[in-house]
């Protein structure tokens, strides 16, 4: 098979890069730390992205656009996030090319063409749509502003992956504004479970929901709520963020409304974003050795049909049969692809669309054809078996059902298995080198002591789960009491 | 009225900018040249996002994403493309922000984050692209490639209008690679009739196909096609461009494949997009001095259903009555808001609507209500009629498509009407400054005559009409022979 990719056991981060360049999601590019997101990919992201957009929609919110770039001076304006951001951002600094008189043919960047200020590119856009909302609010009559934008942001990063960590990437981002402290904090917990659904229920990833603890908090924002999954590797995956902001934007901006007394006061703001960094997430919870596995309800094909025939006469009996399954399947509002293409072998085309992650497959020869029958194999669990072409439609939906249920049942199952509540130090560094995942201990509150963990372990405190329970006990590093044990993993 | 905004009549200009801000399509952002487009003009735009989108794909198309930014050596390497959009790119030359140590709070570009080659921010994708597809295409079987992507660019323009001419705009750009000559052409055709099928069906837009001159060709285009539409002012503008690319890009980037003789050839190339400007096309065509007219298939809501009342008792009898015809209207289709909010007297509410160009409004009272009728209202001829709820989903059906077809008439008559055949230069003068619109006339075909009446009258070659009529003539200016006439127009 030339499609072969590294299995996990032999190296899981090459695994991982095979199986999305084969698998055709993404390439690199000639840019930086920039990648190219290919037609399967970015169909993946239609999928994901039109249900995120219908959750948003039906939680009152509404989309709109605001610029790629942000002034200097706006940028800097709220401190915090400045500085958090400012090591990582693209700065343009001209407008303008000229003719190199030193190389024939070749431009150069024309120095009489230099901004006044120079334009930052996005890495977030609290800055320039705090700046907006300024001319947008004067009364409480005014608010709540319920905004999402889709768009590319860009930060700088020295290492990157594929769809992981990249240089530009592609997200949403949701920036409300609040009358009070207590609908802007509700507004940051209805998005966090607005994610945490999508990435469980349509992407078959469990979440767990927490706090990040200061150290990991955005840049600006009083309180960091996440969803944190857990991959193949045992290695944890921040999958979205929800920021209740405080009033921090709307001071470094001077927002203020009058209130239904006439009062004035500063408005309460909340910023939330998910981005393509998901596909990599998917990738790495379900997928195999032998490619991508993919969750039905986003996946850009459901089931793929393929012929297996010798000569014209039986391919266009089995044609004839397969247009009418299509038909039906469409008619379910079943994604399904007919490759009847005749530059490929039906092996070759198995691992091809094992390698894509379709859910389902049905290959249907002569025989079949005679007998009433195809060949039904799921991708998850590379069962085959025999069905009849009556009823069909209903036996593939209830199939891909039970894939979707299967593949969420399977990743809870490994992530429940490997949240690990550890009592001394000695355990602790044992099960993050060994049995790896979260490991749920007890930690003093201090910022110090979790960046020294951090430093003799790479490990990370992912959250302090809602609802954790109380629970008194010393921190396994420096002894000194805890009212709670917290969740450390190492992450992407 | 706080919202009346000036009239058509008074200042053409300036009705447009106040219809804009007041219909709350966009705003002005603190970024020059760049706009924020605000929920209700950003709905709008997913409306024709949607409709487009599903266009490319019925015709075989699929998204893809490609990167923000192009190396300089990559832009330059198609030289009349690079001529032609040097003098408007934005350019990214550091990659890092440091704090200022001469001002405390503040930042500076840090000169040690020099990137060592300059990236340029995309103004349109051909090279990145095609720098890509070079390691996508080696064989015929590789092709076409069928690839669209929605995406931001940024031109830097020196004097911006909302929508029609702004730094940065979102758009569409479709690029596809084929095995011949005759194959790109007919694509190139294909989608410059998509293009004039939506913004004629869609958008009620009548348009012109054809093809644009050397001179307003696409820098790095063998043909420009493209769809020219007329505003009220008499002005023309370009609606939607597609280019037959030759072969200029896949020589530049070096893309060659084998075909079925396994003889190297280069790659034929087509590009095509429309952007946001399309909406600025949208409000010059149709709207008012009322405000916006939207077409019923791309409004954001088709109906707004306003009640009147007195007291909460006949408030509750209306919304139980409104409530089941928004039930009604929405099975079957139909976007509809109910504007119940009290914050708003009637009176207000009708002119905020029609600022905003809904196509439908109803008013409904609670005599209305005691005789089973509901005053309804046309946007666009401004009739109202009582009409009875029983059927009323079936009326507002007929009602919507009715204003479909009223607005591109009525477009239609406005621009046909304004297509003056002349025959001599003091003619040509004279239309072009009372009657406006397009201007058929005699020319000798050259860059030159045409460069020199741009330079006399500010009218260009807004496009050799397809199927264009052959017809014997002197030019206009030059007295030359001419083998046909060709449409000059002032245009935006």
């Amino acid at each position: 098979m030339s499609k072969a990719i590294t299995s996990r056991a032999q190296d899981y981060s090459q695994w991982y890069n095979d199986l999305v360049l084969k698998a055709e999601l993404a390439d690199y590019s000639a840019v930086r730390g920039c990648m190219v997101i290919k037609p399967y990919g970015f169909a993946l992201w239609e999928n994901m992205r039109d249900a995120l957009d219908k959750m948003f929609k039906d939680t009152g919110h509404v989309n709109a656009y605001f610029p790629l770039f942000v002034p200097k001076s706006l940028f800097e304006a709220e401190e915090k996030n400045a500085e958090g951001f400012a090591k990582e951002c693209a700065i343009v600094t001209h407008y303008r090319l000229k003719a190199d008189p030193n190389h024939k043919g070749k431009l150069m960047v024309d120095p009489e063409a230099k901004l006044e200020e120079e334009l930052v590119v996005r890495p977030t856009s609290e800055a320039i749509i705090w700046n907006t909302y300024k001319n947008w609010i004067q009364s409480y009559r005014d608010l709540p502003i319920l905004v999402n934008q889709w768009a590319n942001v860009v930060r700088w990063e020295m290492r990157t992956r594929l769809f992981l960590r990249t240089a530009e990437f592609l997200w949403q981002e949701g920036h409300t504004a609040h009358a009070t402290r207590a609908e802007a904090i509700e507004e940051t917990e209805r998005m966090l479970n607005v994610y945490a659904d999508f990435v469980e229920n349509w992407m078959a990833v469990p979440v767990i929901k927490g706090i990040k603890t200061p150290n990991e908090r955005f840049a600006g924002a009083e309180e960091t709520y996440c969803i944190e999954a857990l991959m193949q590797d045992g290695k944890a995956l921040q999958a979205g963020t929800s920021h209740f902001l405080g009033q921090n934007f709307a001071k470094a901006f001077e927002v203020k409304f009058s209130d239904r007394e006439n009062k004035l006061d500063y408005v309460w703001a909340t910023s939330w974003g998910v981005s393509t960094r998901l596909i990599g997430a998917l990738v790495m919870a379900h997928s195999d050795d032998d490619g991508l596995i993919l969750p039905p309800r986003i996946a850009p094909f459901q089931v793929v049909i393929v012929p297996i025939y010798k000569g014209e006469e039986q391919k266009s009996a089995i044609d004839e049969k397969v247009n009418s399954i299509v038909k039906a399947l469409k008619a379910a509002g079943i994604r399904v692809k007919y490759d009847d293409s005749d530059q490929a072998r039906p092996g070759w085309k198995f691992a091809e669309y094992e390698m894509k992650g379709v859910p389902l497959r049905i290959a249907i020869g002569a025989r079949d054809l005679e007998q009433g029958v195809v060949e039904l194999a799921r991708r998850d669990t590379k069962e085959k078996r025999t069905v009849s072409l009556e009823g069909i439609v209903d036996v593939i939906q209830l199939e891909l059902t039970a894939i979707q249920q299967q593949l969420l049942d399977r990743a809870r199952a490994f992530r429940d298995a490997h949240i690990t509540p550890v009592n001394s130090w000695e355990e602790f560094e044992n099960v993050l080198d060994t049995k790896t995942g979260f490991v749920a201990a007890h930690w003093d509150g201090t910022s110090e002591t979790e960046e020294a963990i951090k430093e003799k372990t790479k490990a990370t405190i992912r959250c302090i789960p809602l609802n954790n329970p109380e629970e008194k006990g010393t921190c396994v590093l420096t002894g000194k009491p805890s009212a709670q044990r917290v969740l450390f993993a190492r992450a992407y």
